[in-house]
C-alpha cells in the first residue's frame, strides 16, 4: 500500500460521496462478521459502491495504489471467506448498494441482476414472471447473489436444478486490476472459446468481484408435495432415494437425511412442533416433488410408498395435505439447525460423498466418533440426494469450552481423515475461505496446488484481492 | 522439435510396439478428415496409446522434444479442430484404442470411462444398469466421450440435460508437459477451491488431453412421446415451447424446429418417408418427452395441443402411437442434414440467441440473405428450446463451385454481423477449431483475448498442444 488511509478515503468520498464510505469503528461491526461465528481484523475503510463502474474505478484504484481489497455480500458465508484479514488491512468492498434486478425475459427464461442483489428477491421477482429461481437455501433472506456465484452456493435443491454454476448464463466482473469482463451473455449455448465465467464462480472472490449475472430460469411449479418418511436406517434411506430418482421422473426437488437425533434436536428448539409420525423412528427422509403442469403428484409418491414398503424401506409416512402441513414438516429441517446452535460449541462438517458410498461411510464414521468420544453427540444430516452431509458433532455438555474445542478438533481431523479415504470432499457446499483452509491445503497434490497457484497470479499478480482465501496469502 | 521422426518413431515402437505407430501415408488418410470436411496436413506419425500412463509418456516426451501434437477422438469434428496442421506437422494422438468403460455406479448416477470410448457404447452401458446417459447427436455412433467434452457437446437433450459441461463430475487430464492430473471424483457437490475441470471443458484440447472422465447419469426413461406440430410460424413455435416447458413440467428433451423447406429436404432424401400431416404447413415443431416413472404423457401432450389450438399456436399434428411412428419422425430431422448434404456445396452455420430474440431475428436474417442472393434457399432449422438454430444456406445450383463459395462467405459474414447485433453466438455447439476461428478473433475483445492467451500461456508455454485451435498458433 503506497498511499495513507485519508488519502484513500478522499479518493472514496470524492468518487461516491460520504454515503458510499464507512470508516468509524462503530460502523463498520456488520461488515466484520458472518455466519461463520468467526470474527478477524477490522476493514481499513468500507466501500459501498453503486454501480459496476464505482467498483471498477475502486478497484483500479487499489491496484494502482497496492491496497489490499476484499469484496462482501450479505455476510452469511460459512468459512469466513469475505471477513477482513486481521494482519494485513483491507478495503472491503461491500456490494449491498449495487442491488438491482435489471432484466426479466421469461420467454429465455433469463434474468441479470446486479451481483448485490438478495436471493430471495431474486426468486419472488421470477415467480412474478410465473418463473422460478431455484436456489434455496436457509440464507435466501438475506444472502446476494453476488456471494451464492462466488462460493457455487448449494443448498436444498441441487438434486434437480444443480449448483449456482447450473444457474448461471453470463457474468460481468471486476477483474483485480479494475478492468470490466462483460461476459453478460443471455445465451443458453455458447462455444465461443474457453469459458472465462467458469473461473469466477466458486472462486471466492479471489480472481475477481463480480458485479453481475445472467441467470437462468425454469418454469414456476404449480403443485408441489411434501412428505417425510421413516426408514429402518441409512442405507434404507438410499435405497429409498434410488427409487424415489425413478419414480418421480426427476421432479424430485429436495431429499432431506434427518436421523432421530437431529428430529429430537428441532422438537427441542421448537416446542410448538410435535413429533410428525405416531411411532419414533431411527432414521426419516423429508422430501419434495413439484411440476408446472398436470401431474398427479399424489399418485407417484403412493406409489413410492407402496413400492418403499414392499421393499421393506419404508417403514410409515406421512404426505403433507397442504400447504401448512408442508411447512411444518420442512420447519423440523430448520429448527434441527438452530436446536444445535442452541447447544453451543459444536462440530459442523460440509462432505461429501459418492452416495453409494453414504450408509458404508455414515456407519464407520459414526463408530469412530463415538469410539474415540462416547459422549460426543452425533447430528449427521443432509442433502443425500447429492452425496452431501452435514456430519456434526455435539461435544460432550460438561467439558468446558477450550476442553471441547480440542476434542472438537481432534474429531475433525479424524472425520475427515476417513472422508479421504472414502473418496470425498471436505467442502461440498460451503467453500474454503479461511476456515478450511488448512485440511484443504493437506489434500492438494503438488500439481494442483501449482495450477490454482498459476490461475492466482495470472488474475492477480500482486494477491490484492481476497488474498488467503482458498490459498494462503504470499508473503 | 529438436529430434528427427525417426527417432520419435522409434520412441513410441519402444513404447507400445508396432500397432501402436503408424507411420505409412496409406493408413493415416483415416485421421486427417473430419465431418467439417475440410483436409488440412499430414500427420507427422499417429500414436495410438492404450493407457492413460502412455499418452503421459508420449506427451512427456513431446514436451521435451518441442514436438507439436494434437489430440483426436472419432473425426466427428465440424470445425477441423483435431485435423494436423499444413503447415507445421503434428504428432496425431489417437485415443481409438483408450476406450473401456472403467466402471458404473447406479446408486451414486455415475459411470467413470476412458476418453476413447464412443458415446453410444457408453449410451448402452447406461442403460444396461437401468440408468440413461443422456447426451444425444447425430454423430453418436462413432463420436468419442473425449471429443464431446474437449468440444463441450451439445445436440438433442440439452434443453433438459444441459452439454456436455453439465454432465461432467470429474475428470482425469495429460497437461501439455505429461503429467497426468487426477481429477476423477465421483461427487456430485465438491467446492474445494477453483474446479480445474472447467478449464478442460470446452477447451478443445488446447490445454491438455482428456483421458478419462466421470460422468453423471439419469434414471432410465420408462415412456417417452414424440409428437410432430404444424405452427403458423416461427413465433407461434415460441409460444408453443413456452407453453411446452410448463405444461410438460421440464420433461421436455427436445424441441427443434422444422420449417417446411427443411422437411422437403428429408423427403428428397429418404423417397421412404412421407408427408406426415394432410396438408403442408409454413413451420414445424418435433418435439419429445420422456419419464423414468407412471406420468400420463399423453395427457400431458393432448393438454398442450387443445391449449394450443385454442391459443392459435397449433395447426395441426400428430402423436407417435408407438416407437415406430416415433422414429419415422424422428427420422425427418435426420434426412434433412441428408438431404441437404446431397445438394453439395452449401453454408452451415451453429448460432445461438436469446430465445425470445429468435423470431425477429430468423425473419430479419431471413429477408437480409434474400434481399443479397433471391435464389440462395434458407435451411434453418434447430434446438430451439435452446435458442441454437443451424440458419444454413444453399447457394443457387446454376452457379459454379467458386462462385458458390465466394457467395457464401459473403452471406455468412452479413449473417453473422446480424448475429452480433442480437447478442447472439457465432458458436452454440460446435466450437472454434480453425473453421471459426476469423470471425471468433473477430469478436474477441482484447481484454477476452489477454486472458484467453493468459491461460494457454499457463498450460502450454510452448504452444505445443493443439497450437492454432481456439487461437492462432504463435510464430
Amino acid at each position: 500500500m503506497n498511499i495513507d488511509q485519508n488519502t484513500l478515503s478522499a479518493f472514496l468520498t470524492e468518487l461516491m460521496g460520504e454515503s458510499g464510505v464507512i470508516s468509524e469503528t462503530a460502523d463498520t461491526s456488520r461488515y466484520t462478521t458472518d455466519w461463520s461465528g468467526e470474527r478477524l481484523g477490522e476493514p481499513l475503510l468500507v466501500a459501498r459502491p453503486r454501480s459496476t463502474q464505482e467498483v471498477a474505478a475502486i478497484v483500479g484504484f487499489c491496484h494502482r495504489h497496492q491496497v489490499p481489497m476484499v469484496a462482501q455480500g450479505g455476510h452469511t458465508g460459512l468459512v469466513g471467506g469475505a471477513l477482513p484479514d486481521a494482519e494485513r488491512p483491507e478495503l472491503v468492498i461491500s456490494l449491498e448498494r449495487l442491488n438491482r434486478i435489471r432484466d426479466i425475459d421469461p420467454l429465455n427464461f433469463t434474468l441479470s441482476v446486479d451481483s448485490g442483489c438478495v436471493l430471495q428477491t431474486i426468486k419472488d421477482a421470477a415467480a412474478e414472471s410465473d418463473c422460478d429461481f431455484p436456489l434455496s437455501l436457509g440464507a435466501q433472506g438475506s444472502c446476494q447473489i453476488g456471494g451464492n456465484i462466488a462460493t457455487n452456493a448449494g443448498g436444498l435443491n441441487v438434486l434437480r436444478f444443480g449448483m449456482m454454476r447450473q444457474l448461471v448464463l453470463g457474468l460481468e466482473v471486476v477483474l483485480p486490476d479494475g478492468r470490466i469482463w462483460n461476459g453478460m451473455h443471455a445465451l443458453h449455448k455458447d462455444n465461443r472459446g474457453y469459458d472465462l465465467k467458469q473461473l469466477f464462480i466458486g472462486a471466492e472472490g479471489t480472481l475477481g468481484i463480480v458485479t453481475g449475472a445472467m441467470l437462468k430460469l425454469f418454469p414456476k411449479p404449480e403443485t408441489s408435495r411434501t412428505a417425510l418418511v421413516a426408514v429402518p436406517d441409512v442405507s434404507a434411506a438410499l435405497a429409498l432415494y434410488a427409487q424415489a430418482r425413478r419414480s418421480c421422473c426427476d421432479l424430485l426437488c429436495a431429499f432431506e437425511l434427518i436421523p432421530r437425533a437431529c428430529l429430537e434436536l428441532a422438537l427441542e428448539a421448537a416446542p410448538s412442533l410435535s413429533d410428525p409420525l405416531e411411532s419414533a423412528y431411527p432414521v426419516y427422509v423429508l422430501f419434495e416433488v413439484a411440476a408446472s403442469g398436470p401431474v398427479d403428484l399424489d399418485a407417484m409418491i403412493e406409489h413410492l410408498f407402496e413400492k418403499g414398503m414392499e421393499d421393506g424401506h419404508v417403514l410409515d409416512g406421512v404426505l403433507a395435505a397442504n400447504d401448512t402441513q408442508a411447512n411444518r414438516l420442512w420447519q423440523i429441517r430448520e429448527y434441527m439447525v438452530e436446536g444445535q446452535q442452541h447447544r453451543g460449541e459444536h462440530l459442523r462438517t460440509d462432505i461429501s460423498l459418492p452416495i453409494s458410498s453414504l450408509s458404508e461411510f455414515y456407519d464407520e464414521a459414526s463408530r469412530a466418533m463415538i469410539a474415540r468420544s462416547p459422549d460426543t453427540e452425533i447430528i449427521a444430516y443432509g442433502h443425500i440426494g447429492d452425496g452431501n452431509l452435514h456430519f456434526n458433532l455435539l461435544p460432550p455438555p460438561d467439558l468446558d469450552l477450550a476442553a471441547k474445542q480440542a476434542l472438537l478438533h481432534e474429531l475433525e481431523g479424524e472425520l475427515f481423515a476417513i472422508v479421504e479415504r472414502y473418496q470425498g470432499s471436505i467442502s461440498a457446499e460451503h467453500g474454503i475461505g479461511r476456515v478450511k483452509q488448512a485440511p484443504f491445503l493437506d489434500g492438494l497434490s503438488d500439481l494442483e496446488r501449482e495450477l490454482i497457484t498459476g490461475l492466482k497470479t495470472l488474475f492477480d499478480p500482486d494477491d490484492l484481492m481476497a488474498a488467503g482465501r482458498i490459498l494462503p496469502r504470499r508473503a
